[in-house]
């Protein structure tokens, strides 16, 4: 360890509790009034998203052999801290302009699901950043993540249900982004192994994501909430099945192997974000699924063989082909479907 | 491994793939409209049907030393086909006499109510089924269920929500008709023991179906839910205490037997399903929880040690008192209650 | 293994099933009636209060290395039979002054609240007790907490919903009570160590109960429901954020410790107990968290050196400064919020 290292992780500490302080002054200047009003939100249904962040991403990068359970503590931290600044950038913002009138589950609701693409940032750096970094990370991210959403919501009038599914998109890319700042760890390195057991945990943080995923689909959807859980579960149910048929088509000895299962069960989840509350007929939300699924084992092929040692990025739990491709085909699918 | 099992192997992603493509051409025609009026059903409770049948019993199932985690995954394979395949046929039968018109949750958690069914026979011939076997079998079991269900409800006039919940007996003693089929394993073959460590995950996954149980017997239940909430949950309470009592009872040490919490803690919610929004009085759903906890570990008993052998069964998760005894148990239950 | 204890062993299945007994009895003459009416508490909140106390408690408590999974096991019977006690007494007590409506739902979460008491207390005589006198302790515990809660409401004249706040307060110091009645075990027993593998489950029910704990803060405010929500949320975040700053500070090597992160991340919901749904501001709640992470962390440096050796009180899941600080200083930052 490095005296270097050492200062730097001496800094942790400091710098968390600065930050901290820093959100309880701005809290008490940004939200002066307690609005108990009905929200336009349930319960439940921020509890599933407040669960998918927590377990199931938690879980989903559990993956490899050094970063067990004790990532899923960091995790904790990260939404912890993460989760106020979104809620008070949001309210910064929301200053601006002209108010507008958020209850307070509604903030958290949405600080919550913009959470989630730090979270798939960090799948792209894991095991190659220190707390400090990640700490930095998490704080830009979400700052320039809440003022891209302001972006398009006042310049380009997008409304505030479909601006938040491109959390994927954001997040993904953004993840490639740092970590192609960061040197490539040799493949040998015991830091990029995983093991059996981590494997598992990690299916069970996307089984996790999978029974969620309609409720982070249809949270925001007001009128159409009925629709967009309908459409998602079909797409994920789709997206399921592809994966396996995929797996065992794409290994020699024809056994399902759980990396595939790992990112392609939930690429039809992301695809059909932006598009679920509009698609009309649940086949067409089964094609989606089924064309995602198929882009996401066949990107993992692509792009872990030519592309990635091309550009030298190194994507250590794959959201590109996750989380980027998927959501990318989500963005096609919708403009040709909005033409249509 | 045989020339004809690699075969058989090489089939399983062609068959998914196929069957796929059929309900996505199916899905074109049989649900042509898609609407998003306000459902019987609220998401909360679907989303606990969901996670009963890929959590829960993805778990109660994981006792088998080489069917661990993975399991859990091939069960979320069954249940993206088994849900599609069932939403499918139940759109097919209302097609028949008159069009009842459904809203697309009350579709969904119908059809995740009825891969229950698969899910238990699933258990009687865990380790002896080869993929292909196991999917034919979702297809045709599914069919079968709800052939049954159509016919209860047209010529029985057997209200729908009864109907459902003899989901267990059905998913029961169709997967001991299926068993029986098959030859029985060496009882020294590696592949019917288990670890302390995967009974351990099983009991997890009674614990989650023990805390689930309420949201099965009540989520069709309009009127009566909060009748059916309680008698349900004592009756599992009842049933909880008394598997304790027994499995202490009947081993020599005096020791709680995991394989006894296993099978009788839930036998109370099975019980109570058909009765549960008609029970009176709590006392009565909790003698209805003794009893039934009292029939699965007598019948744990003499099942596997008289009839077992005599029938040559071999009910590798004993399914057949788990589920089969104490829903015959409510199945009468509900007569006498009816009759006074 | 003596004569004496075996004598005991025998005895739990007859206490226990002589205690099923008389509660189907009085169940039979307490609950007379089943009135179905719309219940103030919504399904889903009851669901999340139960799954606090069946899993989050459950897997809180596992991190002794003889107490692993079967501890949840346990968890389960004395879970099943104190919910039937609370709600008996619970109705025993409604019927003395005057008869006050109350519908099934709310029972059965009122008598779930009621048991985090007896779970807390647990933790305190955690490897020390045998079956028999947990379950002793479980129904004198029940009935002296529900006695107490009908003194406050009769009495005092304060409202049940700060009233049940107190679950921690009580079952902390009766814990605590419970456990000086019990000899120090060697601190070099093994029934005392625990493994990492056992310390991290104990970490992942702690996550558990920080995602539930806003439901468990807001379920009986019926007006300020959102405002609970809200509160408790900041203050658990603030609270997370302090536990692993000053997990950092406080350890020489400047890692985060499993064992600070599973006693302060929780402070910060027990603390804005009391208050939630009166605090007006979030900041406010986000101070409360961090103080009482704070008092988390100071205090298990103070008691386990220096208090608990002079009173002789041990403390196996250090729930004195998990829960009691926490609960003390929210009692006083209440009476300062009312005095203000």
């Amino acid at each position: 360890m490095s005296a270097n290292y050492r200062n730097f992780r001496n800094n942790v500490p400091w710098l968390i509790l600065f930050l901290e302080a820093v959100f309880i002054v701005l809290f008490y200047f940004v939200f002066p009034d307690h609005d108990a009003s009905k929200s336009s939100i349930s319960y439940p249904a921020f509890q599933d998203v407040s669960h998918m962040v927590i377990f199931g991403f938690g879980f989903f990068l559990t993956f490899l052999k050094r970063y067990g359970f004790s990532s899923t503590g960091f995790n904790l931290l990260i939404i912890a801290l993460g989760v106020q600044c979104s809620a008070l950038i949001e309210g910064l913002l929301v200053l601006l302009p002209q108010r507008e009138d958020e209850d307070g589950l509604k903030r958290i609701t949405k600080a919550a699901m913009s959470m989630t693409a730090v979270v798939i940032s960090t799948g792209a750096v894991l095991g190659k950043t220190n707390p400090v970094q990640l700490i930095l990370m998490t704080v830009v991210e979400i700052i320039v993540f809440n003022i891209s959403r302001w972006i398009n919501k006042t310049f380009l009038q997008i409304p505030d249900n479909i601006n938040m599914m491109h959390v994927h998109l954001f997040g993904a890319y953004f993840g490639l982004a740092v970590s192609s700042r960061f040197s490539q760890p040799s493949p040998r390195s015991e830091k990029n192994a995983s093991t059996p057991k981590s494997d598992l945990l990690s299916v069970l943080g996307t089984l996790f994501l999978w029974v969620f995923w309609p409720s982070f689909n249809s949270v925001q959807a007001v009128k159409d909430r009925n629709k967009a859980i309908y459409n998602t579960y079909f797409a994920l149910a789709a997206s399921a099945v592809t994966a396996f048929v995929l797996s065992v088509l794409t290994t020699k000895d024809g056994k399902f192997r759980m990396t595939h299962i790992h990112s392609a069960v939930l690429a039809g989840g992301v695809t059909v974000g932006c598009a679920a509350h509009s698609i009309e007929y649940p086949w067409i939300a089964m094609i989606l699924g089924l064309l995602a699924s198929v882009i996401a084992i066949l990107g993992s092929y692509c792009l872990q063989r030519c592309l990635n040692p091309a550009l030298k990025i190194h994507d250590t739990s794959g959201i590109h082909f996750t989380f980027g491709l998927p959501s990318v085909l989500g963005a096609l699918a919708q403009v040709v479907l909005l033409v249509i």
